[in-house]
């Protein structure tokens, strides 16, 4: 605990998969090893961030009890020896979790030290959707509450196509092996059971918390699991998430940073695990951070809206399938590869953490819209391969390295204060989605949609009426087509830049062209149209730019667009180089720079004029709001 | 229908997937619905081809009933949700499948409008062997049937090797998981039980509707399918396939034509399904064909002796796991992307349907055998890597690309009026095709033989007389060695070319090369030789020549006996431009020249000199039989 | 038989597969079959190895008895048709194996003409590790052995990770499907478990010939196998080993010559199988070899320590899944491609024999470990792939490509009469090995210790004292971190030479640096460093020097060990030429130079200076101590 404090390390996370030390014979309950801990280290100054140590049920829970089981979709029954090994929702886990998540509430809730909870680990990182029988019964449960009849459940999902049919819920399969591909629907909705079942798991355990503890309860997750983090998170108290984006990837790693910032709007976010150096496992590793980088990752998350900042892990594992990841210190209890990294970090969190006590991140004017929900529809139907995260993260970029400050929001949040909101990948927008993107176009924003947004219901089947659905209809730019478009043979036109137009697309009436097609088989259409509404504008997009060209078309139309909604919240940092801007209670407005790719950078600072940041460095600078939103 | 009728349907399709309407319940079976549409569509004028039903038995049937399902080469059970599900050879899967096969043929069998019926729908396309426990059992059967005692199987497939030898045919497994490879003998036998097996599903089917109805009968089929296309059709009436050929692999479109119109000699085929613009699924999907494919593809079905010319689909399924497949038009109700081409392609059948009805295509010099048993043999044996239609598609391209009119032709095909006859990668030579083939020499015909023809016996064994069996005997040409050519370091020359020589090979003894080995291991021997027998040739090639220079010497050979063997129906039009000869009554001859690239292309025209013709684009010219035959 | 002669077959090996045919029926055991072939072949002059025929249980034995077969990784029951399919450590399986050895060995054991025993048939070439339900009482057993208590087994392996804390041997799963990695200890243990099993079930087997026959008994195995290779031959009385390195990998061939000369110290090994032109099976096939190159393995594997060099096969097999498999003769009973190669070796040994029979191998001063208990850690725990056997090999040539003469060995052979001992990619180093290389280094050796060697306790977990465990305590060579080298950004200097350095690696204080890390997170560190102790040196290699510039230094510093520790048994061989010095009972010795890449090569022969090797030739060199050891 003194070398803790030497490297500032000031709140730590245990428990998340103790459960066998808490509980080591069936009922035999005892936390006093947490509790006590909890106290040492409060004694030390250090507080205390407790999980519960559900992810890892104790071999009384596994051992002859397949049935308890994770059942994965090659129909592999899961054994004992890794994590994540039991079905969530078998009713003896919820209950054995739900004894010592109460167990440990009652004994440790109130513990001075003690800060925050942690519901489990990283739901869902190494499974997906369960196929257990347990689940059977409840997917079928589901449905029924879901439907009310299995004939509406018929219609809905046009069970005509192939026999599919069914005559009562208990008939649905889960979606195990068949010959060809499973039913959209059938696949989507069991993708949405699963994320709905696991929210209400985190609910029910976070209730029990609740009953004898007051502190906020959080949940360290990610964008790559299979869970929907916004129906996850909702009834949760703070954000935070697990990040080994590689180095290489700085848009991955600040993207988390944008969105993490807004799916608890005003409570700022923790960064729960990164590693210090590169993340490993037995089977692979990622390569070690460049010097410097630690330290960038943390200004960057802390600047961003982040109040921790924590490292996975304190002490390099001796035993298990980890043992070669990265840690503050080494299995033999000293200094690791990373640690002159810690020591870093903590020198500038002292230096910045008074300005990041005194303000808080100024509103964006640029919003993009994320959906684990869409995400569920592209796995479904992923078409020639498409990665709903990659492709999102592609297209943050291009906000990113317009130097637009930026907010990645969920499909929930409200609009308020943005002035251009980009939906693109969202195959089925919802009503109330739509309502709210309505009301913001009426009041004056831009609303650029698409690509491949809107074409699909909220059951995965595609529109009878139009092609885009409700948002065609709203903004009457008729969609003449949709089709894989070729992008070795077709190229648009937009904003004097040609790039070839690749994925899924709907092609419109060349009426309202802004970006028209000028090669391929659907010649002299539009790939990009604008209709004014209210004191907006709707931008659709139907189809991707592929490649540099695209990327260049990208950037100019997204320019274009900020340009005409009126968005001042922006600078000309050199890529690889990021600003984010704070502003205190006073108004003052301050940016801080930080140089993530570790070649150094540029930003134009008003008044200042140019000023450079160094590799993997910071600065920050007093901005006035003239300066800045005119 | 109005609006079919305006794109020129005059014929539709239905009923395929349509089990749970006509039964939505176990027993309960009412074919209004179906015979209610063919009676609208007659009506209307649009005629009807009816399937049977059979691709999608109900959840009635699947529901609690694994036994019932098809279980693939890994063990797993199927489940319902997609199509192909069931196992075809249970017991009451047959019974069903009976019962409303005859309900439809009685209630429909007579109907005015109806023409034809379907069977099932593209069988075993998403499915191989079955492993299912009702299989096992007619398994059994089958050997017993086969070889009448176990002594036999055990001596013809040599069970000595490993101690496999079998007690009884009960204890013959299923080629399921073993450490190592199966016994060839016993893979490719399942195999060809399997084949047999769905053949005689549709003979039974067949029987059954013929009971009630007069109508032709067909199956919509492939050459990529686990099926004995030849044992298939043997009791079907009319030919007819899917395609979804890439566009740029025109040679494997054309290839369809040249089979399926020699698999019901004198019958026309029908193209039964084909996209209006391009194949999709949720997972992938092909590109969009360019404008004017779609027409080229139709000419050249009707030219090459097609009578049907059907898409799929009409329109676009709203769900289901095909949404994004292209159709006439799209799931909202409006012309799609391919609707142009499919009002191009009505205009040109309108044209040449006179012509068409009047004339049929000219008996071909050229023949290639094309075997779907000797596809099991390479799927046994697939050395390293062989596949069969890709590697026949590319034989087959050189006798396209050399202008000569051929036929594609399976085993059981009869040889009159045939002059080169081309047999490559046919591991066994029944003695049936050896006797034809012997006939065919001495009568003066040229037979070529390989790569990979005759070495092995009809139980997938290696002869013991010698490496090629009964060819090798009465060819009297000597087989060295057999063993894989390595290409890296054997070249070969013969006709003034030199190649690559690769593939599991025969060297023959030196004495009569017409082709010799330059280097390697088998350097001065030959890999291509002839004997003349009676008044033709055999010519024996041992070895495949490889990469460009291998097409260059294929096309030299090819090129050299064609004119040996007085092979005159043939052109020179341009690779890309393919020319379908005809014939009226009247004994006039025309060509259909069609570009199929989309590059144009040229055709010397006797009489006229050298056409272009234009992309996409087809022409038809009058020729009179001294012009082209001389 | 006559051809055999003919030939120069003058020993054959039979029945490993033959089970079915000595005990076609349960119980009905008659071996008079093979009594017959050993007594003529003996008529004939041709002498036999003898093998039990476990590796092919009959059908009588898999029919209806899952539960005697082997289980997959994956769960799959194997079935019968191929080999290997039975479960080694059923019960039953051991008992019938027992029997119809016993009855081989009584029968035949003391015939005229046999000369030695082979067990089985390369164990484990097929499958790995079993999973069913016998082999899980007899891990639990293991474990209970190794262990004593589960208290010790959850200490050693450090189970309160994940909660996978036991309560008893029963409840340890073994490894079987889980959502993430197995825990590293269980992995390996199950490991080592697996191939101390089939080693034990040699040790049954070889104990029951023993007790009828006093020939030698031996395993035909590899080191591709799941086996440990030092501990099944532990109890057997020599060597042999197959082998189908491909002709490019020459290194591959002599590394075998090198480590199976050295398992039975001072009993020459057999090459028991390889392939007279290339491996085939149905599915893939190799190369035939160039024309001589059997020749040149053949006198390499004399010249090398080998006593025996037989072919698989003597005759295709006509059927079964080896089919294409080169042999000697054909299946039609003539002369195969490799036959002229078969007729070059017969003439070379007969012209060896009386100097291979009069001279054994010099000793090598540079010997290399290896070890496949290293295999089986590698295994479970790849990095980012890492292919122990690969990776070895490619060690292995770099003192090849010096020209030094070497011995590879197992872990526990005596390091008496080495000079120089480098130990690359052993995790564990064990007691009995270190207390062997201190005695060593004490007494004048140099010991190059790494990459990869020491980081890991033999349960597979981390050592918690310090980085490198006992070896690093001994040394006094601090290691200051361990983690993925990144060979994008990190160099390393030695020797004049600079590389990249990759691989999970050690990095050192830079006290006693001859390495030094020039670029990279650990800049200014040390990646080999030396420590005189005693009267010799350990040189501690802390990365992996990559690509052709690490070649270089690995090279470079190879051979500045060997200088420096006195090595005078080398050459100047060219590379693709090798030497193998040999010395008769009269003290002279003499080089045997073989040519192996086919283009020829030189080498300088003391008092004849350089003289040259045709391709794939050899030629034999007297030399005298004084010239070649000063």
């Amino acid at each position: 605990m003194e070398w803790m404090k030497k490297t500032g390390i000031n709140v730590v996370r245990i428990g998340e998969f103790a459960w066998s030390k808490l509980e080591p014979e069936e009922g035999r309950i005892d936390v006093s090893f947490l509790v006590d801990i909890i106290k040492r280290l409060h004694e030390n100054g250090i507080e205390t961030v407790l999980c519960t140590p559900t992810p890892t049920p104790p071999i009384w829970f596994s051992h002859g009890h397949p049935e308890r089981m994770h059942v994965d979709q090659e129909g592999q029954v899961m054994s004992h020896g890794s994590r994540q090994h039991a079905c969530t929702n078998n009713a003896y886990f919820r209950e054995k979790a739900a004894q010592i998540t109460e167990e440990l509430a009652k004994k440790a809730g109130h513990l001075p030290g003690l800060i925050a909870w942690q519901l489990d680990n990283e739901f869902k990182c190494h499974i997906a959707e369960c196929m257990c029988s347990t689940c059977k019964g409840l997917w079928h449960e589901w449905l029924e509450d879901r439907y009310g009849t299995i004939d509406r459940l018929n219609e809905e999902w046009g069970t005509h196509i192939w026999s599919e049919y069914y005559q009562s819920f208990e008939q649905v399969p889960q979606p195990a092996a068949t010959p060809f591909l499973h039913h959209s629907s059938l696949q989507t909705m069991y993708r949405l059971f699963s994320t709905e079942k696991i929210a209400e798991f985190a609910d029910e355990q976070a209730a029990i918390i609740r009953r004898h503890s007051d502190l906020p309860i959080t949940h360290n997750s990610t964008l790559m699991f299979s869970v929907d983090n916004e129906r996850l998170f909702q009834h949760l108290d703070f954000a935070s998430f697990d990040t080994y984006a590689p180095q290489g990837k700085l848009e991955s790693y600040v993207l988390n940073c944008d969105i993490w910032r807004n799916i608890k709007k005003n409570t700022p976010y923790w960064v729960m695990e990164t590693s210090t150096s590169y993340a490993a496992s037995l089977e692979s590793y990622a390569h070690p951070h460049a010097n410097g980088y630690l330290q960038a990752e943390a200004v960057a998350a802390y600047a961003l809206g982040g109040q921790g900042f924590c490292y996975w892990l304190w002490r390099q594992q001796r035993t298990g399938s980890e043992q070669p990841h990265s840690a503050v210190i080494s299995a033999w209890g000293e200094p690791s590869i990373g640690y002159e990294n810690v020591l870093q970090v903590e020198e500038a969190r002292k230096k910045i953490e008074p300005l990041m006590l005194a303000t808080k991140p100024v509103q964006a004017h640029v919003a993009m819209t994320y959906s684990d929900k869409a995400r569920m529809f592209h796995q479904t139907e992923p078409h020639n391969g498409i990665r709903y995260k990659d492709m999102m993260t592609d297209l943050y970029n291009v906000l990113l390295t317009e130097g637009l400050h930026r907010d990645v929001i969920f499909e929930g949040a409200e609009l308020d204060g943005y002035k251009l909101l980009f939906t693109p990948l969202l195959p089925h927008v919802s009503e109330d989605y739509l309502s709210k993107a309505k009301a913001f176009v009426e009041s004056g924003g831009i609303w650029i949609v698409g690509p491949m947004t809107g074409g699909r219901t909220g059951e995965h089947t595609i529109h009878t009426s139009c092609a885009l659905g409700e948002v065609e209809k709203w903004t009457g730019v008729k969609t003449l087509f949709t089709f894989p478009m070729d992008e070795q043979t077709t190229t648009g036109e937009a904003f004097g830049e040609t790039a070839p137009l690749g994925l899924w697309s709907a092609v419109f009436d060349a009426d309202a062209a802004v970006g028209t097609i000028k090669s391929g088989v659907a010649t002299g259409k539009a790939f990009l149209s604008e209709t004014a509404i209210g004191k907006g504008k709707v931008v659709m997009l139907g189809s991707m730019p592929m490649g540099d060209d695209g990327n260049k078309l990208l950037k100019r139309m997204i320019r274009h667009y900020a340009e005409e909604a009126g968005v001042t919240v922006k600078t000309d940092a050199s890529p690889g180089t990021i600003v984010a801007p704070r502003m205190g209670d006073d108004g003052k407005e301050v940016w801080i720079v930080v140089n993530m790719d570790g070649k150094g950078g540029t930003v134009t600072i008003p008044s200042k004029g140019s000023v450079t940041v160094e590799p993997h460095g910071y600065s920050i600078h007093q901005v006035t709001k003239e300066e800045v939103h005119s």
